[in-house]
């Protein structure tokens, strides 16, 4: 099979964001790069002309082509040759400036990439979804724990009625690295994390628990209906909230929690997810991403692990693997799988040939506007003395 | 050491439920017996005098003393010589036998040892509370979790500073035996446990969600000021609720949050806690009792293993142990460190010495009484929208 | 039920050990009597009459049936009257004594239960089994970790056919208590069982590695064939190895490796089992005894819980559990199964009734001479250079 | 920092295997890849011509540069200027043609990075030693799980004595994926691995057990002496080796175990790692690569995780993370760290600078030679009844 197909050619990759000492720019070359489907060949990585020229060349990027904004890059590979011109457009950059790329990025036709929380707001989530909508660019968000292959598993398990109805979805996303106010010195993620002029509203609950919720999303599609959260900031100082619990009623019934902590000491990237069925439950957890637990009562607990070439496999979770069983896969297979699907309709778009808009493997521009309205009503019923807050949004997809 | 010194004899234990069939029951008479320290001699088994007398050879009980009501085994014990007379009554009914049996005891003189909840309302709870402290009896209630030594472990930690300032209090007790309403069948357990006219306003929060709202408090000490919570009752028909989350603000700041299950497949008692520090985290599950993690950032995250001999532990969790590290100790131990602190008391008390009342290593009638305004506190905050409840009560103690 | 049946009455347990500081003697006792189902009413706790009469009372046992020896207890306890004399004698001392006190014991008409490695050497359990099959007594030998509910559950699975033709059993029991040389201080159980006088010819493998051995042989019934071992001794100046591999062949074509060893830092009691069949594979951990894994090519891994109650239980597994699923049982639960399985059968045979002597539940005379021919074996097999040794013996039971 | 350093260029990759359907080849090709540190340019992807060129656009190699055999492409390759001309060979193709082409390639100026184990047998091992000396090339072999960073932080802990002297060092390599007689069938992975005319004399021993030998060797630098080998075969038909245990003892007097299987039913890749020494024991089981257990008699049990940033991380190890803690990194990431450490040395190389030939970060032709040594034996052992033959060999590096 040709890579790309139908296309038949590596895509070319431009990226906002990177620079040196960037965590989550290398992620998405790393991720973009793994299956060889893609090469990085352009960027602007610094909103610094000098910085970005000292990154381009450990990406291997020539010079010509490392910018020093967003603009100067759609501007000047707008102006490329088809054939040499990017494909796509990865945005990595902080939340507050998601937006304007995103939409500069579409609207010059480019397809797009963007790291979660979307955008800074729900108003420009909304506005984003007007413009993806009135393109036909690919738009994929980089919710990348949906990229997992037991995830996947789970949600065609479930989808295929294996669960039952749904009642309760339990997520809890524990981390610590925030426990002291690191944001103080150097520490230039936390930084920005903490900053509600650059991540908006919320600090735990825009960078973490967004990811919780939207996991629950995707695994289940069920619809939320409401949510009542309490929101704490604990690190003495700190501008945005570190810690926080959601409850969450869905519109079947199901009853919802997602925790989201930054300062739990010694946690890492500690994200669980549980969901009760009628039929069975299960339980994940990212940083053991390769095994998943189904119970049924009266019956030994049944361990999944990621194994290829076994019958239990749903089909979209086995294509989601690399690697034989007990060979983890891990962060970065994850974050592939969202490239790799969206790279699946860049190649169609790119032969003038139809592809789903709506119901992506990949979160989408709709999880996006999704994501967007839990923050924002997270916040807001944490300031009404944790009221219940309306959670459903036209836009949701199932 | 002699036993049960400064009495130097065995206790005589009496029962009240613990008939054939029973669970709770024979869980007491073992956990009683298990360090030789007491000897059951007396049972009211069932209010079937026929049924009661025949459960007696099963315990080596002689049948002269299985009575058919708690009145008759008060009245027969009372009148017995002081050297054969029980020297205290475990009470192992449901719930909402608890109050009469538990006041009639200990106005007759009796040493109590009651299953919890403790009351099947507040309004018995705090008057039983008044009858206690107008006795000199020692009144024991099994939240038996507290027992395990790494609870106490932890508990001790926390008291000597070694996780800082309590930030969270995270407890998940999730159990799937009730997923399918097996209350129907001749499920005894399951039928009484979701009868309202026995077990009292709460169904799994009643059941569960006390032992993990009061674990938290037993761990932290931290106060708690106010409750918001959520229920559900999942399987149709079904009159108690068997599922749901409470948010916990406590006195200090903290944010605690409590979810209880009775519907999760195939989950079997799967009760867990997280306290987070300012200076370090901990987990731990009731399903792996002999260890505990502990996390701090930078460092290697520390396993505490239940170790008597070694250093790190406390005093406290090094005596309630009976086995070298390795050696599983599991439900009965950490139940029958509840009866051997009581004994410790009963002892003292035997002999006319002073005994501590209020702060008592084994969970008593105060936390009793919280429990219970947990439980009616979680229900009014249910019934009123998850809206926010008083929780702090002024017989609970740190 | 009444309490062993046919007999309805508790036994009369007699012990020799378990005096103050005694491990094993005190797991002994809380192991017979967690049932209720016997009562301790003499012993022979110390060779020293005074140390016997003061253990007495921690145990409730009357100072007059404190013994200053084994022969004392046998003479006095042979004297009384039939409903006051000791069932049966619970042999709790040092390897080097177990020989003269059982077959002391057995000769008396008294039934035994006698702690591990059975004797001194092969010649005394070749001598102790003609004493035994001369004798109607019922005899046990506390190889404890068969109690295990999950164990259990693994040899009726695998009797059932359910993992197919036996290829592989590796068992490792891994300690770490003699990691430094212990035995030079005050360590009463490090000096005793690292003295080449009490323990026999072997340290860390007459200890734990005959327990490694025996898992191995009760849970799959192969029988073993030669053997082939080298074995070390880490400690400087130590007398006896604490560490060693032993590889077997087994009559069937199965290949065996039992690793043992008492130096490894910070490990606990560290025993696991595998076991490989054509149909299937299971693992167990002695430290998480409440599951057992089972895992087919092509299938979800099983986990197999301690769970009463459900369909996949076998009916050994089933009558060895005490608790409901996820209430953890642990190492006096097994212990208990143990004696409670010999109960069943001392009952028996006061009765007068019929009972099976060499297929028992409880690993039995033996099961004894065969862990001591494979400690000698072991021994003989490293003296020469590690050459395979014979490992079978006509006593041997599948 | 430039892309290799001091040649601040990508390094051009070419590969010989990794025709359609290769497991290895892909393995290699992602893991060479994942740093954006060479392109793949060049292969011989098959030795037929047709099927080579097919396979080139699935990697985006062109055409042209897609070669029927090894040699066309050394042919071809060197006579292309050296600015296009591939800078090194990686060999992905089964055993028995290792030697052939990594004698070319290094014969004709080409680095090498070649798959495990290195040759057919020893006699070519030692000859392609000889071959390598002579020349000035990198030569890297993929023991890949000597790259995982906790693996690395074990041996840098080691090496610093945090273990103090090492006892014991066992490894248990277990895999299922033979169980069965799959090479019957149309499996090309387990036609080739279990025919003795390509892999060589042994099966399970040469595919795995190699890489348990190896790792104890990398991880505690302790040089063998002698080994004690027992073969098994257990699947029908078969005809190399698909089980075995073979003891080993080091010459610093420690005792170690290698256990491999491939029948061990559900069984994935389940490689672990036990290590002893007078100061401290630890544990790492490649399924989950990103923690190790740390023991200390009397301490809590310390779990060392996958920390960047941590002051605990040893430098090697901290250098072999891509990603922040908790974000698990896995196989490739492994395996990209063998490539990563060999570009290093390929770029010193490529400047005319010198570089490490004998102790280098990636195992190499030492290795290579000490591991067919290692196969040659436990193969020549078992076919003495298991007697103890010489494992030392003038090549092994500490």
């Amino acid at each position: 099979m040709a890579l790309n197909p139908p296309l038949a050619r590596r895509l070319r990759m431009g990226i906002v964001g990177g620079g040196l000492g960037s965590f989550i720019g290398r992620v998405h070359t790393m991720a973009a790069g793994l299956d060889h489907r893609c090469t990085l060949v352009a960027g602007a990585f610094s909103s610094d002309p000098e910085k970005s020229k000292k990154t381009a060349p450990t990406y291997g990027v020539e010079e010509s082509r490392a910018y020093g904004s967003f603009e100067a890059m759609l501007d000047a590979e707008s102006r490329l040759p088809a054939e040499d011109r990017i494909d796509f457009i990865s945005i990595t950059t902080p939340n507050h400036t998601h937006y304007e790329i995103a939409k500069a990025a579409v609207e010059a036709g480019f397809n797009v990439i963007c790291d979660k929380p979307m955008t800074f707001d729900l108003a420009q989530a909304e506005a984003l979804l007007k413009t993806v909508e009135n393109s036909d660019v690919v738009f994929a968000l980089t919710h990348n724990y949906t990229g997992y292959p037991m995830i996947r598993q789970a949600r065609e398990m479930i989808k295929a009625g294996e669960l039952g109805r749904i009642n309760a979805i339990r997520s809890q996303y524990i981390q610590g690295w925030l426990a002291e106010r690191v944001e103080e010195g150097d520490h230039k993620q936390a930084a920005w994390r903490t900053d509600p002029a650059k991540s908006g509203v919320a600090g735990a609950f825009g960078d973490i628990a967004t990811h919780a919720f939207n996991l629950g999303r995707y695994v289940t599609g069920e619809l939320p209906e409401s949510v009542s959260c309490h929101l704490k900031t604990f690190v003495e100082g700190r501008r945005l909230d570190d810690y926080g619990t959601a409850v969450i009623r869905y519109q079947n019934g199901a009853l919802g929690t997602v925790t989201a902590s930054q300062i739990s000491h010694g946690r890492e990237n500690d994200f669980e997810l549980e969901v009760d069925g009628t039929l069975g439950s299960l339980k994940w957890r990212q940083e053991s991403p390769n095994e998943m637990v189904v119970r049924k009562n009266g019956q030994p607990h049944q361990v999944y692990t990621r194994s290829p070439g076994s019958e239990f496999m749903k089909p979209l979770a086995e294509a989601s693997c690399r690697l034989p069983a007990g060979h983890p896969e891990g962060f970065y297979g994850a974050f592939s799988n969202i490239y790799a699907a969206a790279f699946d309709d860049i190649a169609l778009r790119a032969q003038g040939l139809p592809f789903e808009r709506r119901d992506t493997v990949y979160p989408n521009v709709y999880d996006g506007v999704e994501g967007m309205l839990f923050i924002e009503q997270c916040v807001a019923s944490h300031q009404q003395n944790s009221a219940w807050m309306p959670l459903s949004h036209p836009a949701a997809r199932r």
